[in-house]
């Protein structure tokens, strides 16, 4: 039986393939949730893949997924930095939670340095572009079965 | 006759009772809500009680406030540390604040103990869980009854 | 031809002519409006002047200009000094942007010195009140049509 | 059967209705006494109120209420944000701890942001005037009974 | 009657179309000269349009400015980061100041994001080059205007 | 009539002539009572002149010269870097205040260089010796008989 | 062709499986090299992985690598956050660096939390225990195929 | 001939056994001084062993040493992080001092890890318990009998 | 015979009676350099008052008061917070140097709590307004005729 | 049976006698090892007494402590202030660890001031010279015998 | 052909021989000169050597330079550690840069180490004394034939 | 006769010509050492020219060098910013010490403008590639042969 993940992206990564693309790449994020929908199916996983501009919404959004998801793979974007609300959010739901980030934040600007969602991950990928997310797919379906197994 | 006071609540007080219950306790949102509502009535006031995860409408509302509402009762949740936002509107509407959380959050991780609220508050309450809802209520009808009988 | 630009107001601007008016004056929203279109008309361009308290409306505001406007307006109000998601936004629309602020933050708190915004604007034109949106029009202008009588 | 509580008075709180009544009020420290023991006798408690500008004289004083009370509120004033001593004397006892301040402490200077008391401390009531007292022992009162109820 | 304003210029000023012109333009400080006279008179104002690499000098300018001009428009160039004794001369005077760069001090290193002279400022114009001096030019005749009209 | 003044000295100032003569020079406290006395006379007032090591008796001091002095010229000792009690005692009893040290604070530890006695104080008056004591005197007497002369 | 990595651990990382194995696991350095040497036979690489306490062995080996190896996987251990010499090292090789941690370095003691690796590294993983280094073989041969193909 | 040493302690002592025992262990502070007062005896040393909670008190028995004492051990409990006035009395009387802690307060919060005692010690010895203090008598005893035997 | 002392006052002390009243006075430069010269005659000394605005010139005055004068008074104004070279310059004259200030600076804002010319400095009065400059030459008189009894 | 431990020394310790005689002393390292075996000796202890100036060879020895010996003794150089690696290796081997150094290093350069070595010892001893080596194996046979007699 | 080399020293270098010859010895600025231009002729350089105590002046030396010199060698003084104005005209002017300091700067005050001249330098020298100058001429003389040469 | 000198180089300096050349230019090590050997022996100075990777190997250098060598020329490398025992090592051997690095490292990252080399040199040379090299043997003969000729 497949296990379901949450996959949620945060503010302007509906902009993949068009904002700064000598640091995110060309893909855009239908192509991403394309090919972390294979990764998904590969090792054994569903997901649901969203993206939204509104901290309010992404806390939400991780509340949801107490109950519905296994797991949350999140790319908070500019609230990493920023949202103690998100990281509540990740810690009131108990769930393992991998964080990944397309680029390299740490060689970014020093404001991008800390990250509130690392608090409450798990484990942490970033600096690989798309291929972050199929492995943070993977990494999560290792960590489910692991738990599944047990049970 | 009774006056109106706003009490809102910011981003995963809805989780109540599920959120890190060795930290917040067992009581959901609406038990608070229905004890805060015996408070309130106990001291002559009538109250408006909310919660949203959005940063956004909790400024609205602290806005709507005004004109409709001799008071605020406000615990922001994870916006307490990072919201010049729900600052800007409290300073602008020109009520009595009463800011409240449930934990001790000096005795909680460092960025958890600066507080934007407190710079526009009029008197701080924490770490005295759902009790301190109550108390809220009472400092507010002590003040909300001097300036009224000023009146 | 007329050129078109966002002109992009943050939280609690709707309170303008209310919240505290020795800071920054009696003149309401509305007023500013008025008197923007105004500057906008004199200089040959069209504006879309909007207000949001919504942190991730902005945000998606900014995305939208993208392809719509030839430039972008902007008084980020209490998000301009927390808000990395605009900042971001900002940058990956690739367009000229002017930050405005109706009284000068520098001579404020310490914590409205310091601007996210300013990392992705061309200028900053602070303290000015109504008139600095006047200015701003101005500025844009000549930006703009640089660039248009270049191509 | 009524618990008995202590309730210490740090420096300078013997010249209440002589400093700086704007920030402080009118009403004087025997004022204060005579309110906080009605408030005690409203909940079922009975008080020890004492005041004294020796750190050291806290400290024992503190170390005095293990055995003889059921709980400590307390108003460090200026020994808030400078005395370890009786921080370590408050944890030594193992009482419930209610710290209080007359004034709202954040909006103060920046120095009398930090409470070494906080650490110590089962809850906080700040800015409430001489209201804050009578709720500090009604919170008090509410911890107390708790416990013993479950003896 | 034209109102007469200071227009102060500091170190390096002279060195315009000649210095790092990749971030300060090619236009130089007498075509700097002419531009802003023409925006003056447009506004109604006479200005004595002066440089000095001296920090003294501009200080002693500044005192004259008192009694000889309505207003002063000020860029400070490397004093802006260091001088507080101009800061103090503009104190003393008592005139509306506007404080312009021509380049986005904000985007720069570090220590060029702290103004002296912004604490004595009415508003801030930055990063719209030889224009800024324009603008600064209309929003001191709006300045002037209004206080004159008053009278 | 001849003007009441408290002259306090802190810790440690009972060693006088004894630590570290290199910086504090050979004089005793009581040849500094003297001469104290000496030049009170000279300037038409009489002086209380006391030592405590106690921090909390210093508290009590100043609240005590409330009503019985006209000014207060205080040396603190290492309470000076640490007490903000002290600090608030000055505050309340606004009288006018003068701070002595015998050595230059300001060129030894870096911790000696934050007084909080200077938050409160009229003036400051360090580096100069016994001689110090002499001149507070003299400005105390300056200050007192203005406000006398005026009444 | 299979194409060569250099898998580099730092200091104590031959201590896996004893060193607190609530942190860091029961499996032990050599249970990792084989897990590892799978990974990479899967993903057509070939691999060195080797073990130093000594920071200076590692720069050697990290210059070593130019010329022989394709990639650099280093999980620097205690050096991560101390070592300049090792990021110099990294940087003068030119080669693809992935960076890996067994545990969530940002979870862990504040001086944790600073990497000088990350400076050097195209991608960071962390927290994901074993399961990591897998994943960084993935990642290698992602970015080494892709150069490959170009090639 | 023995040699006397004071051996002071600082506020809270008085509650060894009491205090987090899992931190400073079950033994009283009465215990403490007949192990103390055998190691002195062991040694050649008598000993005046004292405590108080007083800061004032403790800085007048550091001078009174004086003339009384060859040396001073002294565990200044909380005053250890927050006293210039003693600091200043050990600097002042010029006599050996060995500063002991029972437990290794590096390992404890923040504000524990800076000692103001330090500055004016030969030695320091923490985070033996009270074996700590028959090492402070031994080392005392061999820098006064290394003095004596000098003279 | 009497002794020759500098007295230098640092840019927009001219500005005296006008600049800030309220915080300076409404006595001019003028009027203190007749009271500080009639001081100086009744202590035995002679002196040399200037004021300027340029910091070198400041700088070239207290070279040249080596050989021609027995001290110097400085009020360096702005410079005080800034100057470097002015310090060097004190430092190298090696004569006695006493630094006044009008306004207590402690009191002021944090940039003007630092001076160099404290490290420089023998002594300092500050808060003292116009009569500051007649302790100080007091001060100074003390000080020189110590040193010419000496010799 | 004599318990067996550690007594490791880091870089420049085999300067000794040498460096800097009147921080350190005259003894050499030899001494201090025959003065360190005789105090083993003594109390039931025997000794592996060791220098490196290789920081990884340290963290070996470490590591081969563990099964080979009861308890470490370490005065870790000036790998004290900078090495993680140590810690990291002093943390996994799990035995009683006794920091020792010759001089009082908090009354050094502020860099000597921070010990890695501190975060995994049980006790530290410094300022005492060769005699705190003697007195760290009186304390380890403390703790050794305390352990063995439970076993 | 004999390049010309500008060699400019700020504040106080006036007083070598006289300001603390213990630090900068005891060659006058006159001798310098003499040997710096016996190095240039040496190495095929001529030379203008200045020195002034206006931070101004300097400025306008180094503008100056453009046009009429190859380059600057530069001991800025005081001026060193706050002139951004200085550091501006450097880098406006596109000169090589040496940047020379008779003391080692890094061992002395903490406000010492940071130099804005460092930041528009091609090398620093400095701790070397009067052999700096020569030194710096040398290096110049390679900078100044390179690019000739390449002419 | 010809006085003998250590020229040691740390981590890294063996990529010389391969890492980053558009910093380090193309010469290599072997370069670097046939060229200081040369302008050694036009100094009359022999010299030991060393590179290694091994912090400890670098100290024992150091030690090595008492004896053996009048001075150090040392370009530390990356340990330069991270290493106290070469600090320590550098205190305790005495010798003029000058610290070299082929590109000025204050223009550089943050992390690479502290060096701990610089508190033990005599002078420090920057920025100026090989030819730094050349000027420390020629500064170190100047230094060598004052100190021989004075014997």
């Amino acid at each position: 039986m497949t296990s379901h993940v949450y996959v949620l992206n945060g503010p302007n990564l509906n902009m993949l393939g068009v904002r700064e693309p000598e640091v995110y790449g060309t893909e855009t994020l239908d192509d991403l949730r394309v090919r972390t929908e294979k990764a998904a199916a590969k090792n054994g996983l569903s997901i649901d893949f969203r993206q939204s501009n509104i901290e309010g919404e992404i806390v939400s959004w991780v509340q949801e997924a107490r109950g519905k998801a296994k797991g949350i793979i999140i790319n908070a974007g500019g609230y990493t930095h920023t949202s103690v609300a998100i990281l509540d959010a990740l810690q009131a739901v108990s769930l393992p939670v991998i964080e990944v980030h397309l680029s390299n934040i740490f060689r970014r600007d020093q404001f991008r340095q800390h990250s509130y969602i690392s608090l409450a991950a798990t484990g942490v990928i970033c600096g690989l572009g798309a291929k972050g997310y199929e492995l943070a797919i993977e990494a999560m379906a290792n960590i489910v079965n692991k738990s599944t197994s047990k049970a």
